[in-house]
């Protein structure tokens, strides 16, 4: 997935292809470069790349991708400059997101802000003091794996207990299955027709006003309420911007998430507003090319 | 307690009061006055006050001190700056503490480094990318007040499950007192002698090779080490100090705690070092002399 953005953070044009995981990095840094190549005008200055990963900044090299094999090493930004004639920088995936709504989405004119990302994983981009907060690696922010509970519910991360764990949208479909095994003729069920019940049958359901779904995602909403507060506590933002697939159902869990989090926050701490992100699944190319453009004006 | 603190860190002179807590904040406030007249010098340029409550940076003014009644509105900086003729700046204690180890002990050098202090409760000061980080109301690293557990140990802030709640001294102090019901004539109880048991004779009873208190403090660092793991992956540091009174505890807890964060960690996050604070006491006298020499120049 690729775009033209402008200096504002505007998506002129964008385009995508799946991803070809199995004929490895070459293979995807040629289905980049293509992406570029139907983008890219004569005004483009730069290349943002968001990395779900780790990866060097300076020297532009992954340094691990869990979902791609073969990517350890790779002097990515390197590449793509030469292939393109273009300053190529890389970022992290949730801290481009972040930058994308912090500059030109739901934290626009925020000094201290956090991004959190639900979807199959939790991750989190933040800005504290008016600066992109990234840290040793550019690894700051790794909330989804921030212990919260005692649960035994296995994270994707080999462990148990995180945040990531007990509030995901992978969380809420393991939820959604138990529900449908114990009511098989249950609303949820009756949505997901015969595949495995998620996130998406749930809010479905919820919305069809099954008492079944809205349970689920008052027990969600506690679990990502903590996570929050967690987060509030952590890095003292004044907004905290909900993105990721299961922002969609955020509107049915604001009210508890709400009321979860006045319950539990320190005394002295603000109200702040929890709202969804405004740039969807845009936001990660807004953020990696914002950034990109300001390095390259930089330099 | 107050401090005569060179340009480099080094405490010169200090000198200290009990609180007297009774007679309000203007009794304290001239108890601060008399600390003050007693550890200046013709060179002294500033007051750095660590505030262990939330405040108003740029005005100076007190919004709350969880321990001290009387306190909230008041203009502490402008008060200390008319009566000693020296600007006066107010900084957060634990943050004050985490710029003094940053500048003048365990966290020298380090682009991205976490000061935790464990004793009655569990605070943190945070530099992230070579920055002293705040947040909204300079309130960001509230690590005590995360949830990490579904304990319902009850904690200082009124909720339970937080990290103060299961791995503070005060946490280890309740299960001394239970290991000291079930044990009437154990070591940990002889070393309290009648008294309510605490981490302290813990700590003692361990010194001796008891069996219990070994067992008692390797499953507090355990507690400390999850929440450690939190700390790295919210902050992402180069190191860890830990300073406060359990952190003379620390000897006993290391490798416990390095053996469960090596576990628990991320895959991508490095082997960071865990240390002992080097400054004691000192470190928010220190830091907050250094915060507000800077401050003072800088303007």
């Amino acid at each position: 997935m690729a775009a033209c953005v402008t200096e504002v953070g505007v998506v002129i044009r964008s385009s995508r292809l799946a991803t070809d995981k199995e004929k490895g990095p070459d293979r995807i840094v040629a289905q980049i470069e293509s992406l570029v190549a139907i983008v890219r005008d004569d005004d483009t200055v730069a290349i943002g790349i968001g990395v779900p990963g780790a990866f060097d900044r300076e020297r532009g090299i992954v340094l691990g991708i869990p979902a791609l094999a073969g990517f350890t090493g790779l002097p990515l930004a390197q590449r793509l400059s030469e292939s393109t004639g273009l300053p190529s920088v890389l970022e992290n995936d949730a801290t481009a997101a972040a930058i994308g709504e912090w500059r030109a989405g739901a934290g626009r004119n925020c000094e201290n802000f956090v991004y959190v990302t639900i979807s199959t994983g939790i991750g989190a981009g933040v800005i504290v003091d008016g600066h992109v907060m990234r840290g040793a690696r550019g690894l700051a922010g790794e909330v989804g794996h921030t212990r919260i509970s005692d649960s035994t519910d296995q994270c994707s991360c080999g462990q148990a207990g995180c945040w990531e764990a007990v509030a995901s949208g992978t969380a809420l479909g393991r939820r959604a299955r138990d529900a449908v095994a114990d009511a098989p003729d249950g609303v949820i069920a009756t949505f997901a027709g015969g595949r495995p019940a998620s996130a998406y049958h749930v809010g479905l359901a919820a919305r069809r006003g099954d008492a079944r779904a809205l349970q689920l995602l008052d027990e969600h909403a506690r679990w990502i309420a903590y996570g929050l507060v967690n987060v509030q506590h952590a890095y003292a933002p004044d907004r905290i911007v909900i993105g990721g697939g299961l922002s969609e159902l955020l509107d049915l869990m604001s009210e508890r998430i709400d009321e979860v989090v006045r319950q539990r926050r320190l005394p002295g701490f603000p109200d702040i507003p929890i709202v969804a992100a405004e740039l969807g699944d845009n936001a990660g190319m807004v953020g990696a090319a914002l950034q990109a453009s300001w390095m390259v004006s930089a330099s």
